[in-house]
């Protein structure tokens, strides 16, 4: 492998290798998929969010001119549900449904039109049931029952030290209560869709698929067919940022159902609406934190208990809620730790995935309250944070030593300084001006473990063929849904081969083509990816070196790879890459291999909630300048600042990129975004109500990477795509707070919330935390 | 690998893969496919097989409504022509045209036929050449010339001790001339294909295409892409026989230029008309042979002069002479050899590969001269033949000593035994049966070359990916173009893996799936692939091991893989095959691989036609018994023995299929078929009068297998499909020679031939071989 100091092509900034087709719009997405003699398949949705199904009428929707299929639950041929970690999302409903999204029965017909109008003619007899549609509630023993078994989807802990002995050593000890919303993945392209039924009674299905392989289990399962038989391509994506899994496993399950029974391929692209009440959201949390430190500002003890509501179906929450309990009290050395999360199932839409993946949740929270606690000890908020936080040598929450360099303090430093944080805070509390426009700074920072960790299985492959004529292709198991991956891989490879990146061609991935790599998470695809993408091209370049060697007359170390040609360093003569692959072609030398890396070794103990839960961290911190009208309770961010340690930075430009797109997501979960519910039901439908930051929302980014080369990443790179977008909403509360003196605990910052917030510098909140805690 | 002298799953007689999809209707062929939106192309003929292209008048086309592109040789991107050998074959013609099947515009329009519409008002003026239809007289010197540097397209020839000495030695000299027809592929699916603009401005195409890499890089050269942006996907083939190469690449060059230019996918599909008048044949050769031998019956020397008609372009001519060079003195070891052959440029439809590839021509004139020249001694044809046939340590006409086991003795003694043949031979030759009736048997031998031989780079890879739930995915650069290759090549993986068959999905191949493995030609894909297949089990294996091992508690030598589990056979333990990939997939172990063979080195020296030709040869025997109607000359095959020593047999059924193809394509060969032209003009165009044997004309067949497993074929196979059709036609000559005494040394042996043959038992026929070779 090539680990020269001085990279060509590592650390540049390029054009993304899917810029060109995306502008000019000959990128195809899910939709665009389109084949002779489709169907058009369509769902009918339960009527109520929690029922017993008596009978479902499917006479008058047979009978409908242009329908060729009408299935419900008994027309599946093999398993009636599926799930990665629970098995029991309903592909069709049949003895009962569990929220507005379920769908009862499915219909193929000649157009949409008459599929629209079939489901229609389906009518459905119902008995009612009593809804539970908060997580706490529901795991009282009162509650009404999602399942037979009880509401409990998932629970986890930490437990280390003694948190008595913590809260009784610490001087001072406040205790909040934070709640967040709701929110959607808001992705620019529903959910879409084309199956069609192919040789060997298999089937293929072509989407907006963001994990191939396990809406392969899925389907496979459904359709009762080995995995072999079910071949799932990627269409390109439009968004996905963790929300094409379950919700393409549903749409995928029933499309393929009704292309086996009909013959035809069948096309089902949700609209918004349906992509709005059916696809599972980002976990809403109900966290209840008791934090104690000494008067020297050292933390002593945390305290955490949390409940999500996982909706309906479990979905990833039995993961999503992991990451909670390991990153529940922040970036921090504490002694003392014991949090508890509660994933319960409730009759709301479900929720799963989403960019962050529990842990925007957490770090609202904790960053909230570190900047209350510290208010409390009369200390500034980067005075406490840096008395607190992680360092080279540090113990996690979890009992891990972090045995790398941690760039937490480095990235704080940049955020601050940037922006002169200290003067500017001091001054935004002591300045009492007459007008309603008030300004606050505010920071917020995180640690976050890279990958799945213990969560599951990790490893990952690529695919790269070098072409006779120079030409690669590479596909990736983990694969790109908008986040730039292709980019990210074509860059190391061309790195690797010293060629230059225009030579590589990013294939989207397939089954048949990819190995199964897990699934594109936990912004895992840098690292996984490209270690793998670099073993890959190792293994040619075993097969290049000699090749050249001979061709150029000179021992293999003093060959160098770069600027498309190969060039012996002791003599200058040099060898084009595409003569160098035309040779090995002639050679009968195979130029196409496979790259596998697996992740270094995880723990841990569910019984304690203790062990090395990921295999490294990466840091970052986040500062946020505000304006807040008091008048009104508008708020509009000023200026933000964003420092990540990521390793490495591999394409600058992508990495940018995934910042930016970070902090907008992030301010969008901090002022606007909430898909609300009442009774099970959705109070909106689409983007005229559910609130997104638009481009005028958005502040000036300014970027500061670290780069603390890890040991094992691919050129030190570790990840950034989740970091990105986890701290930008307590960096602009915190930044509120501090405008206005008022603290908001409750997402997103809405102008009504931001007017009744909680005076901090006043109030001793010191056991009335319930009723403070609440604010609406 | 599996070395295991008893087999699970190699030399049973399995149910073809494809077989349930081809019955039932459900395989789907390139006519097959269609997508939304895509238009249709259509090829705009030239008027005259030779002449110079004045003007090109396409204005009426353009205006034709529903017409999107009209397209002339001016309008491709890249290269203008394309071919493996020599790259001049026109996509379409700008300066002259050369053969009637030569295209001169491109339409792509909403429907067919409006494109056909539209062609029919392209005019063009032309200034018509003198025409060369005989590659004999193409090489005089005042030939017209289809190329200005002269009608040679290849020479090629061995050089072998010295004929005058060798001659001088023989007590009888014979010359004859024989001259073999021009044949049609008649694949039951004409050519067709469906090219789709893709993202990054490249082009995919699905279609028949025999050879994916070939058209691939035809196709990027013609649109001036890079290798990695043009992707072929294999449809289903009805049927290729070496036919879907060169005559795929001009329809998806032009498909391509249409889809490209008009940014809509562009489908065509060949009339089994526009086949006839475009695709590329059999060469037909004119063999002009000298053979001596000693009394005794030892063969003292063989001098042949060959011209093959290459037609208007090169395509495979040069690498299909050359074997016709390797083979020419057939499996008989003479001391003293001299071969000369010619291909020529002519005006008629170009030649290229075929089943057979340059061997059924010199097979039909070495076995017919071999009756002949036993007439002259007295010696019947059995007897003949064992003085002279390559036994184990031979030397071949190039020089090469055989180092394997040669089973021709073996196979010969086969199929006269089963037939009686010497008896039988005798008694046809003594009765003076008064009726017009007159029955014969006769027998005829070879040796081939198995895979490219020195022809080219020999190499080839599969990919294996074993599912997580023990279900496996192949797919092979060597394509199953019908022959049975999936079939072949997922025993391999059964037998290796110890699991059933149908626990494999063969794959059709596609350039992004499977490593160039070069063409699937010269037999080469069970030796090549099959290889493959094993060096990619043997690397699973080496991942399977280990954890089986741990989970059953063993060491690795006691594990063995039968019966869809892993065994422990000091205990008797097991474990399913999908419990330990699971056990894989959970331990981050990735079971995809590529796996690649290389075939063992070859040489040839052009100059003196000397060397290593091919790394191993196969040897075959086939008998025909006829009944030859004296009076109307109608042959009818009556009973045929096929033995052949393939090294060993994979699928013993697909085996026994090649053998019953090939003879049945071999007797066609013999009998019936020839595309006649006249002044570069088809005579006909169709099915209705270019004869095929229909299944009333296939006589039983008994099938021998010799098998004398090969060193480094997989299991010791070697080959088949090509030898099991190379024999026929001069097993059923000297079978109707036998019944009348007559010689006809012109294929194919119809009525009147048979009829007008000369009587061989009473005329001394030396000297006067060009009026009596050239029989009519």
């Amino acid at each position: 492998m090539n680990n020269r100091k001085e990279y060509k092509a590592i650390g540049k900034s390029v054009d993304r290798v899917d810029a060109f087709d995306k502008a000019t719009g000959q990128a195809r997405y899910g939709a665009d998929y389109s084949l002779n003699g489709q169907l058009f398949g369509h769902v009918k949705y339960t009527d109520h969010p929690h029922a017993e199904i008596i009978t479902i009428h499917t006479e008058k929707a047979r009978s409908l001119s242009g329908v060729r299929a009408v299935l419900t639950h008994d027309d599946i041929p093999g398993k009636k549900s599926f799930g990665s970690v629970v098995p029991h999302q309903m592909v069709l409903c049949s003895d009962k449904v569990r929220y507005t999204g379920d769908v009862v029965a499915i219909v193929a017909a000649e157009t949409l039109e008459i599929a629209e109008k079939a489901c229609e003619l389906i009518t459905i007899d119902y008995k009612t049931l009593p809804i539970v549609d908060d997580p706490k509630t529901a795991l009282t023993v009162d509650s009404p029952l999602v399942y037979p078994d009880g509401n409990l989807c998932r629970r986890h802990k930490v437990r280390k030290g003694d948190i008595s002995e913590g809260f009784s050593q610490s001087d001072e000890i406040i205790e909040r209560i934070y709640t967040t919303s709701k929110i959607e993945h808001a992705y620019i392209e529903p959910e879409a869709v084309l199956a069609e039924p192919g040789e060997n009674g298999g089937i293929t299905i072509i989407g907006s698929v963001q994990n191939l392989y396990t809406i392969r289990r899925a389907v496979a399962g459904v359709l009762g067919l080995p995995l072999n038989k079910v071949r799932i391509k990627q269409a390109t994506l439009g968004g996905s940022f963790g929300g094409k899994d379950e919700a393409m496993g549903a749409l995928c399950c029933r499309a393929a159902i009704l292309a086996l029974f009909s013959g035809k391929p069948v096309k089902m692209v949700n609209s918004r609406e349906n992509s709005m009440r059916e696809s599972y959201k980002r976990h809403p949390y109900r966290m209840e934190y008791k934090i104690g430190a000494k008067v020297n500002g050292k933390l002593q003890a945390i305290e955490v208990k949390m409940y999500a509501d996982a909706g309906a179906y479990a979905a990833m929450s039995p993961f999503v809620t992991w990451r909670s309990v390991v990153h529940a009290t922040g970036p921090y050395v504490v002694t003392n730790v014991q949090t508890d999360v509660y994933a319960a199932y409730t009759n709301n839409c479900y929720t799963g995935a989403m960019r962050g993946f529990g842990s925007p949740q957490v770090c609202f929270a904790i960053e909230s309250l570190m900047d209350e606690l510290a208010e409390k000890l009369g200390l500034d908020p980067l005075e406490f944070r840096m008395i607190n936080i992680l360092k080279d040598g540090s113990t996690t929450a979890t009992g891990q030593i972090l045995n790398h360099k941690v760039g937490l303090e480095q990235a704080i430093q940049n955020v601050t300084n940037k922006a002169g944080f200290k003067n500017k805070w001091q001054a935004n509390r002591a300045i009492k001006s007459s007008g309603s426009i008030k300004s606050g700074i505010g920071i917020a920072c995180s640690y976050r473990g890279i990958s799945l960790g213990a969560e599951g299985t990790d490893a990952a492959g690529v695919v790269i063929s070098i072409q006779t004529d120079g030409s690669v292709i590479v596909s990736t198991g983990l694969v790109d849904m908008g986040q730039g991956a292709g980019t990210t891989i074509s860059l190391i490879v061309a790195e690797e081969l010293g060629i230059s990146i225009d030579k590589i061609r990013f294939l989207n991935a397939d089954t048949s083509l990819v190995p199964d790599s897990g699934p594109t998470v936990a912004s895992r695809t840098t690292f996984m990816a490209g270690n793998a993408a670099r073993k890959g091209c190792s293994k040619l370049l075993e097969r290049l070196n000699p090749i050249a060697a001979n061709i150029l007359n000179c021992s293999e170390p003093s060959l160098v790879f770069k600027d498309n040609h190969i060039i012996n360093e002791k003599s200058d003569n040099k060898l084009a890459f595409a003569d160098l692959t035309e040779a090995c072609f002639r050679q009968g030398v195979s130029l196409i291999t496979h790259g596998w890396y697996k992740s270094p070794v995880t723990s841990w103990d569910e019984e304690t909630g203790q062990g090395d839960a990921y295999f490294t961290y990466v840091y970052g911190a986040n500062l946020a300048e505000v304006e807040v009208d008091t008048k009104t309770g508008r708020v509009k961010v000023r200026n933000f600042v964003s420092s990540h340690d990521l390793g490495r930075v591999i394409n600058r430009g992508g990495a940018k990129g995934q910042i930016y797109g970070g902090v907008a997501m992030g301010l969008g979960y901090a002022l606007f975004e909430s898909y609300t519910e009442e009774e099970g039901l959705p109070r909106l439908e689409n983007f005229d109500e559910y609130l997104l930051p638009t481009s005028c929302d958005i502040p000036p980014v300014d970027i500061v990477f670290v780069e603390n080369p890890d040991a094992l990443g691919p050129y030190g790179a570790k990840s950034l795509g989740e970091p990105a977008c986890e701290i930008a909403a307590p960096a602009i509360a915190n930044a509120i707070a501090n405008a206005t003196g008022m603290r908001v605990r409750k997402l997103p910052l809405t102008l009504e919330r931001v007017l009744l917030g909680k005076n901090l510098h006043r109030n001793d909140v010191r056991g009335s935390a319930k009723a403070q805690g609440e604010n609406k």
